[in-house]
Formats: structure tokens, C-alpha cells, sequence
């Protein structure tokens, strides 16, 4: 048989300055793009498992695990296909179909994917409602004590650390301190957190944490991370009666080739980023004021932002489509011959962004950018 | 902090002559280690997704699965993140907690910890309990009909296609016309065969079938392949109630990466490759062949194998190793000394082994080699 032609360059995205939030922080690091090549084939880092990947050698994920549970501040850890597997694992081995548990209203999709596919209700936490979209921990709290004499228990609380749409960082802590003291275990979902800022499981009193490596830690996707209070490693990674090696949430092994080689090759320069997570704070709120130069382009979520990841609200933006002959085209091909890439094709009345880890000249060069094409029409 | 070094490298498992049956088909087509370079990057499919991954048109997922699902002759497929995830997600999908399915006694430890983690019993139908380990149907088919006597219901009938200790190939079609009959879920495990030999899913009358991408595809790790027939699509692949795009099942998305990039563009490779697969055979039969000149050096499993991966009885070889100044480890290291890798260290009583893709210099050489290392202690 005749195969289609499948197009698989990505050129464009990999050449300029890529704007899209999931981007940003999955850029492999020179040391990953090395183990990749190392790794691509396959099974690859199985040539030495004794039926354990978390203790294989040879390449050194014993070690890597070691170094990943200090990093995050956690007793035990895994590797997962994404921070999505991860969730559902936690939902599906700490819970019963039929339980329910309580979410924020800003979690992520896969968050209410991974209760639907283990059966278990979910009950939510609004966010402040206005152009903020914030949750609070009071707000967090009211609805969990009102959860407990509802429904009678609550199992799990899950709190999405960053959000996907406005980029606005929640108080894990406080989550983890009102939890242990209701006895309702945890889960953070990190995968905008975990590799971009610090992380401190322990600390916060935190049982489960997620995180994501093509997300977040300059890794090659599929891979995530489960991070867990050791009190919960017997239950969580249980074995199975047959086969004794094998944890049965995790069926065996997950990340089996190039994902966990380019996560550990990645973990120094991931390390080594995390610590200049103010500096890269400083670099965003310098950005969003000089976008906000421009009339009718404004930042929403909680302000000023905690996180690379932005969104705006741009009306101006908007209007010009509104009479450009290539309507709301003209946004992304004027962009794209800025070489920028990254705001999806035809979006012109809201859009969200990241410049994480680039130059302040890039940041600079790309709000001079905008400028520059809202002055040309308007 | 100050991370470990992970020993990050692979040279001699990529660039010796590797037995390994994991890796002999899971090492990347050229086109497949350009598109690991291309699609290196995080989450580097998803820049023009609208929501569905088997719908993104750039790269040209959507029509490579059109492809996939006639190379296999399914009606819809999908890939998940292996083919123990696929197994999982058919067996959590399609039985209830305390139900009951069947399961070949050759079967992957994945196949018994995908029922473990899904609460799913398992009857076991035994094998031919002799050196030929084979797996009858008319033995399935007695298992499957006392089962469903004593049970009341089996919901699922799971097959290895070709089992990865003896490399037996077994009865597909007969397996897929017996469940349809007793009305029962066919579900074929072909890790080890989709990728090498012919599958027709459909034409065999199989219900769910699994490959791994791999282990049998020539794509980097991990992706495997979840086919079916249409009539179980809805149920299957039932969409979320909230987000009406996402699939439950498979949380949305799956692979996210490098490994269905891989996949897509060995695919052509792939089909050739398949098209070669009495040559394959026939080829490892005179490498059986070879090797059991050497007395004392005997192919288990079926014979004559119908399969790359073949197992051998070598009391020979442990022989030399009682009295060599190495003990067992003598045989890695002349394999070794030789360019040969894959053969796990120390071990000398049994082997399995795959030179799979191997040209017949390569297997003649290999053949001598043990030759060699036999005459030089014997």
C-alpha cells in the first residue's frame, strides 16, 4: 500500500520565537537533544532492566530518581506518561466509583478526564468570577467543608498549581495545610509549575504531585511525574500478587526510551533554571508593561502575573481585523514574517502567550513587534 | 543541588550487533531518526491542534491513521502509550470490577497486571506444558468453554499473538471466529507481531487489537496501537461529557511527541519490511539451523519457528561456564570481544535471542561466533 504524505517538518515552530505557552518550557536542552540521538531507538533504556525500570543502572535511572525526589521534595517518585497519567492514577487507586472529589474551577481538561475515566464526581471551586478568574484557599476551603457535610467524604482535593489559561500560580501550601488538617489527601497538579519554579512537596504538605516533562522540564513527550509522601508508596505503588517486581498503577513500567533519557539529561539545566525563576517573573512583568503600552492590550488574571504564561485581553487587536482584508488572518501572517509564531491562526480578541527563557531582547523585540502592527492599520 | 551522572550513553547497544528481541525491532527507520529530530521538542505535535490528535492535520496525523487502520485492516484506531496501556484501556473499558476474562498461558506479565489494575480476574488457558509451550485453540477453546460454564459470563478472551519467551505465533483468525461464535471479546495482543508479520484484524474477526511502536515498529519509545472494529467505537472511545471532543479512555490525548512522529514516518518502512516477512523467517530458520550444528545448543518453542524471536536449551554453553575462570560471564564477554550484544551477563543455560532485519552475513557471522567461542573451551 501507498502511504499519504504525512508532512512531518516543523521548521517554522522550531525556528522562530515560538509564543505558545505548552512550548516554551519543553525545548529540549543541549545535553537532551544529545541523549535523544542516544536514545531514540525503541525500547532503549531497557537493555539492562532487571524488572525495574526506577532501578535500572545503566543509564542511571536509580540515581535520576534520587536527584528528582530532592528536587521536588518528595519521598518517592516515578515517572508517568504525562501529568494527565499521573492524576489518573492517583484518582484511580485512592478512590471508588462513586466517590467525590473536589477540583478548582481553573484545572485543567485532563483533570476532569482523569475523575470521568476512574468514575468519581466531582465538585468545583469557583474562581473569583471576574477578569482575576483567581482561586483563593478561603474560597477553596468554603467549598471543601461544604463538600465534607454534603456528600459526607471527600477523598481527594486537587489543586491545579498554575493554570493553562491565565497563568495564575495558587497557594499550594495553603492547600496542603488545610487538607492534612480536613484528612482529605492532596494532589497538585504542577505540570505548569514543576520545572519552571520551585516546587516543595514536603514543605507544603502536599501527598501527590504531578508534574510534566515535555510541559515543563525541557523533555521529549510523553513523560510526566509523580511525586508522593512515602506513607502513600505501599497503597500507590502496590505490586502485583504475579509478578512481584511490577507496581500495578503504573502497569510494569511507563517511560520506556528517549522521554526519561532527555528528562534526565535535562534535570541540571531544569535545576539550574528553577533558581532563576524571579528573574524570569521580573522578564514577563516587563513584557505584559510593554504590550500594555499599546491602547486596548491588557493582562487578566491575577495581576501583576506570577507566571510566564500570559493572557490579554486585545480588543485594538480585534478591531483591526475587523477591516483588514485578510480579516483576523493578518494578526499571525504579520507575525509570522517578525518570525514569530505561536498565537493561533484568525485569534484576535484574546490570546495567551509565554516568552519563558528568552533574551530580554527577544521579549523587547516581540512587544515592539505588536506595536509596530497595530501602528501600521490603526 | 549537585545531580548524579546518569551514564547517558548507548554506543555499544546501538552500534554492536544487539540479540536483544526488545530492541531488534524498535530501532528507528532514517526517516524516523530525522523526524525524532524534528519532533524532539516537548510537545512538539500539538502546534495546530484543535483539540483532537487524531485529528491534526500538520503533521498529517489524521491521514496516517487512515493508513495505520488499513495496514492492520481495523476500522478506527488509535495509538495509546504502549501495548500494555492499550490492554488496560480495553480490559477497564469493556469488563467491570470482579468480572472475569481469559488469557493464553504465554502471556505478557502486562496482559495479567492490566486485569490486576482494571479488578478483572483471570482464567488461564495452560500450553502445551511441553518443550513446544504451544498454545492450542482447541485448547483455548475447552478453557474458554469450562470457564463460561463455571463463570456464567466471560466478558474477554485476550490472545498473544506471538508470546515473548518462545516466539510461538498463534491462531489468531481461529481465536477471533471461536469468540465471535461463544460471544465473547476478542482481544489480540501483537506487540510482538504487528510491525514484523501480516495482521488483518478485521479479517480474522478480532475485536481489539494492540501493537507496540517500539518494540515491533521502528519508532522511538513509548507509543503503542489500540485498533478495533467500528462496532465498538462509541463505547470505546466514548467522548466526555463536559469536553465533547476528548476521549475518556485515553484521557484526551495520548502520544504527545517524538514517538508518534517516529511512528508516522517509519510507517512506510514499516509495511515494506512486512511485506519481507517469510523472508525474515525463512532467513532465521537457517540461523536456528546453524546454531544447533553445535551440540548441545537446541531451539525451544515451536518448531520450525515461525517467528524472529527464538528461544534456545544451551547445556552446553553452561557447561564451559562451571568451569571457566569467568564463570557465566565468559559468554557475554567473547560475544562481546565479537561485536555481539543482547545476551544478558552471566547467562549461560538459556537463551533468547532475535536477528531480526539482520542480513545473512550478519547471521552467518553470528552463528560462527558461537561456533568459535564453544570449540575454543570444548
Amino acid at each position: 500500500m501507498e502511504c499519504q504524505n504525512y508532512n512531518l517538518t516543523r521548521q517554522v515552530e522550531r525556528e522562530n520565537l515560538n509564543l505558545n505557552p505548552l512550548q516554551r518550557a519543553g525545548f529540549l536542552s543541549p545535553a537532551a537533544r544529545e541523549a535523544l540521538l542516544e536514545f531514540g531507538d525503541g525500547y532503549s533504556v531497557c537493555d539492562y532492566c532487571a524488572g525495574r525500570l526506577d532501578q535500572v543502572a545503566k543509564p542511571g535511572i536509580d540515581g535520576f530518581l534520587e536527584d528528582l525526589a530532592k528536587f521536588i521534595n518528595v519521598d518517592v517518585v516515578r515517572t508517568v506518561h504525562g501529568a494527565r497519567e499521573g492524576k489518573y492514577a492517583v484518582i484511580n487507586k485512592m478512590c471508588e466509583p462513586g466517590d467525590t472529589i473536589v477540583v478548582d474551577g481553573n484545572a485543567h481538561y485532563t483533570s476532569h478526564l482523569a475523575a470521568e475515566r476512574a468514575g468519581v464526581n466531582i465538585i468545583e471551586v469557583p474562581n473569583s468570577g471576574d477578569d482575576r478568574a483567581e482561586i483563593t484557599i478561603e474560597q477553596y476551603q468554603k467549598t471543601l467543608e461544604e463538600a465534607i457535610d454534603d456528600v459526607g467524604e471527600i477523598k481527594l482535593a486537587l489543586l491545579t498549581h498554575v493554570d493553562g489559561e491565565y497563568g495564575n500560580l495558587t497557594d499550594a501550601k495553603a492547600l496542603g495545610k488545610m487538607c492534612k488538617k480536613l484528612g482529605v489527601i492532596s494532589l497538585l497538579n504542577s505540570a505548569y509549575g514543576m520545572g519552571r519554579l520551585p516546587v516543595d512537596a514536603n514543605g507544603w504538605d502536599i501527598d501527590f504531585v504531578v508534574g510534566s516533562g515535555h510541559k515543563s522540564m525541557a523533555a521529549s513527550g510523553p513523560i510526566g511525574i509523580l511525586g508522593m509522601k512515602g506513607e502513600w508508596e505501599d497503597e500507590m505503588l502496590k505490586r502485583s500478587p504475579r509478578h512481584e517486581k511490577k507496581e500495578i498503577e503504573l502497569l510494569g513500567c511507563t517511560s520506556r526510551g528517549a522521554p526519561i533519557a532527555t528528562l534526565m539529561a535535562s534535570l541540571p539545566y531544569v535545576i539550574e533554571r528553577v533558581n532563576n525563576w524571579d528573574e524570569e517573573v521580573k522578564l514577563t512583568r516587563e513584557f505584559v508593561s510593554k504590550l500594555e503600552e499599546i491602547d486596548g492590550i491588557q493582562q487578566i488574571g491575577v495581576r501583576p502575573t506570577e507566571h510566564d504564561l500570559v493572557r490579554f485581553n486585545t480588543p485594538t487587536l480585534h478591531k483591526i481585523g475587523l477591516k483588514h482584508q485578510r480579516k483576523g488572518f493578518y494578526l499571525y501572517e504579520e507575525l509570522k514574517n517578525r518570525n514569530i509564531v505561536g498565537i493561533k491562526k484568525g485569534q484576535t480578541e484574546w490570546f495567551k502567550c509565554s516568552t519563558f527563557g528568552m533574551s530580554q531582547e527577544q521579549r523587547l523585540y516581540i512587544a515592539e513587534s505588536f506595536k509596530e502592527i497595530v501602528e501600521k492599520y490603526l
